[in-house]
């Protein structure tokens, strides 16, 4: 395809997508189809002969968006928001169409510079520790690079933590590896525990903390396990503090995490990919207080933000520990801007060599939206979950799990587990919207999650309207 | 940005995209940039109040296109391509149009069943043994995954290995994780050791195998290797051969390694992630003679085919292995469709537990070209090389590394080192064409990797002008 038939071609698809951005919401959220339905429909091998956009399109249309969950729909509150802003969606496309490789500066410092400074930017726009700027951008010896998703964060801070304690205890009793021992709270991600099985720490040397009524860590706990672990002759070498944990956004107190993750010399990774966000708001920052003691820290900018997946904002405080931990030079990718220590390579910052422009669409997400229009979105759509939970606790037939936390509304009918999860099926199967669920203390859970950047009030009005009717 | 408005910003968008593609070819292939020239030229904060899209196309043309190497211009010869396919790019977008997510089947079946639909087309494309493709495709207990990466898809495979390896040892002498010993040829890809250092085996219980004089793994030195190692109390567990090396597309002989690592049960990992796609065409199949016999494979679809990056197809021959190493159920990702075991959930074959729609791009990425040009693009890029290479070698101050390999000629001046790199560096400075280096037994080796989508003979032409004007 050449660059006349790429415009004419490109044309069709920018169509495509802007019908499809507008009749989303007429779309039942939920697919209704059976396991192997997509794949009966699809030729049992790739075309000899060139076909057209055209009838690819046709296609999609037909045999793939049936079997889509809509995400973008403002009907979608399952989970939590995976939003593609337009702007960052063209972003992306041009990301496509320079096609360039960011493994190196060398290989296309553009791509290296803009990530740093986007990752300065965000840093800003959330008021994070200077600690966590680049040097150019305020900070010393910290930084931000984008990783595909808080997942990888969380390996590559644990790679860290544990390279750190290993150089702690090198010498000492051979490799330490079989005694190090990690801490995150019950109400964790299960991503701590799968970075921790991938480094060769197993489950049962990953500590899961106590929580308060709050659902988040008790630090009392955390150092009754360290000072238990130590006494043992463990090391404690990790730490994870949710700022919004998966059920409930829950808190987790970094202050006090932190004093005691620095008194013993464990890493703490302060995980937010969902809520830290909200910071851009300065009354939604409390959450971060005590970041300065975090060694790193994660949002994902592709969830409320609306980057698009995949981008998560990793920062390293100290990125000599980052860089030591997971570089490796062969002659092919030697050169003498990486030699001088004048640039960064973002490939010893991360698991794989190679990388994708992704620093354009947060440029061009911050720069069509502006920073106002963000922070009224978050605030948005905190009023329209501040507003369900009202109307839900003056319903005697509902029960709100508290604390209601930012745009997540947990609750459960009262009537039991079994309601609860006929109701949940009962708005899914509808189409009409799309909720998720969680357990807590072994009990059935329904989560309305608010941020897909299209809800207006008139969609939570009408998933109030049906939750109301079908409770 | 509404519908209407994202209409009107897309053809912009297209229309920039589109030039780009028309006048890469003029643009000096290197850019001419000093460490910190970009960032220099940004505002120092995000944007209060929103910015249209031309004018961030107008920066993204002058502040930032200067600062590119242009991977994408037919003149570009360095690492291995990583071309943008129009159809791909295309495709690419319309997932981010949909920005659904695919970490499990039930969160948007059409994304599960169409990777795992082209991930059989390309097995069949490329012949690959049928234990590689899915039940639904022919095959029975294997199938395929999209990765980021070739490092991704050694790490998966590395992780399954050591599990396995556990497996087996497990009761004997506690953790057998620090007797684990790995194999790979001394031109193996730095991804190998990084992903070893990763999940817990250093670098010193990574066995470098030596290669014969087509840079190719020795397999009597591998089953030295192990044997010796057998024999010292040590648990052999992985073994990565090339399919094409990272510095001259050297072929490990699959046939006799599988055999030796099927012996002693190794992990066989065949990484062919430049060189595997050349297998669309009949005549280049013979590199994987023997790949029955491994556990895993992988090919990189964003290099020669065009998927733009990421897009490694990885494939493992029990899909059981992989998903018992990292599969981990926490409430919130419990569902009806994932217990009955009927679906594949994609986390589990990953570090990440998100994932994006890569599937569409390799759909529109077929259907659009069909696989008969697919083929001749290859075939041509192979001629090119071949000429080039022919060129060199009746020219008395040219060495052609032999093997030349597929796209790639390998070659020094006999004037030495120093000449060869000068002369590298004069052609890169021209900004007409783009090369990297090597070493191989420690000599200076440039290196000409001929895979551009759009390179035709003429550039060819012009590069062999420039290096025999400069040499």
């Amino acid at each position: 395809m050449r660059s006349e038939e790429f415009r004419a071609h490109g044309y069709e698809v920018i169509d495509w997508i802007a019908n499809y951005m507008r009749d989303v919401e007429t779309l039942p959220v939920a697919p209704r189809v059976k396991p192997g339905d997509i794949r009966r429909a699809l030729p049992a091998a790739a075309p000899e002969e060139p076909e057209t956009i055209a009838a690819c399109l046709e296609d999609l249309s037909r045999s793939i968006v049936p079997g889509l969950m809509h995400w973008q729909s403002p009907n979608f509150f399952g989970y939590f928001p995976a939003n593609s802003d337009p702007a960052a969606m063209l972003g992306d496309f041009l990301s496509s169409g320079l096609g360039v490789q960011g493994m190196l500066w060398s290989t296309s410092p553009a791509c290296t510079e803009l990530e740093t400074h986007m990752l300065d930017w965000l840093a800003q726009l959330l008021d994070l520790p200077v600690t966590f700027r680049s040097p150019d951008g305020g900070g010393s010896r910290g930084g931000g690079v984008i990783q595909d998703t808080a997942s990888s964060a969380t390996l590559c801070a644990a790679i860290s933590a544990r390279e750190r304690a290993r150089g702690v205890a090198a010498g000492a009793q051979g490799d330490p590896l079989g005694r190090l021992v990690a801490y995150s709270s019950t109400q964790a991600h299960s991503s701590i525990e799968k970075a921790l099985r991938i480094i060769g720490i197993p489950s049962d040397r990953l500590r899961t903390i106590e929580v308060d009524d709050q659902w988040a860590m008790r630090p009392s706990a955390l150092r009754g396990a360290i000072e238990a672990d130590r006494a043992r002759g463990l090391i404690p070498c990790f730490c994870v503090a949710a700022v919004g944990t998966t059920s409930t956004l829950a808190v987790d107190p970094v202050e006090s995490i932190g004093q005691i993750c620095n008194e013993h010399g464990v890493w703490l990774h302060v995980d937010a990919a969902m809520a830290g966000i909200a910071a851009i708001c300065p009354e939604f920052r409390e959450m971060h207080r005590g970041l300065e003691r975090a060694d790193s820290y994660c949002v994902n900018p592709h969830k409320w933000l609306g980057a698009g997946f995949d981008c998560d904002a990793f920062y390293v405080a100290n990125r000599a520990a980052l860089v030591g931990a997971l570089s490796i030079l062969p002659e092919y990718l030697r050169n003498a801007a990486t030699e001088s220590g004048a640039v960064i390579d973002y490939r010893d910052w991360q698991v794989p060599l190679g990388r994708r422009f992704r620093a354009l669409k947060l440029w061009l997400l911050f720069r069509a939206n502006g920073a106002r229009a963000l922070r009224e979105m978050v605030r948005t759509h905190v009023g329209f979950a501040r507003s369900l939970a009202d109307r839900m606790r003056t319903d005697p037939r509902f029960e709100v799990i508290e604390p209601q936390t930012l745009g997540l509304v947990c609750f459960r009918l009262r009537g039991g587990d079994a309601a609860t999860e006929s109701l949940l099926t009962a708005i899914n199967e509808s189409g009409r919207a799309f909720m998720t669920h969680t357990r807590l203390s072994s009990r059935y859970i329904a989560r309305v999650s608010i941020g897909q950047r299209t809800t207006t009030a008139a969609h939570v009005d009408a998933l109030w309207s049906l939750l109301s009717a079908r409770a």
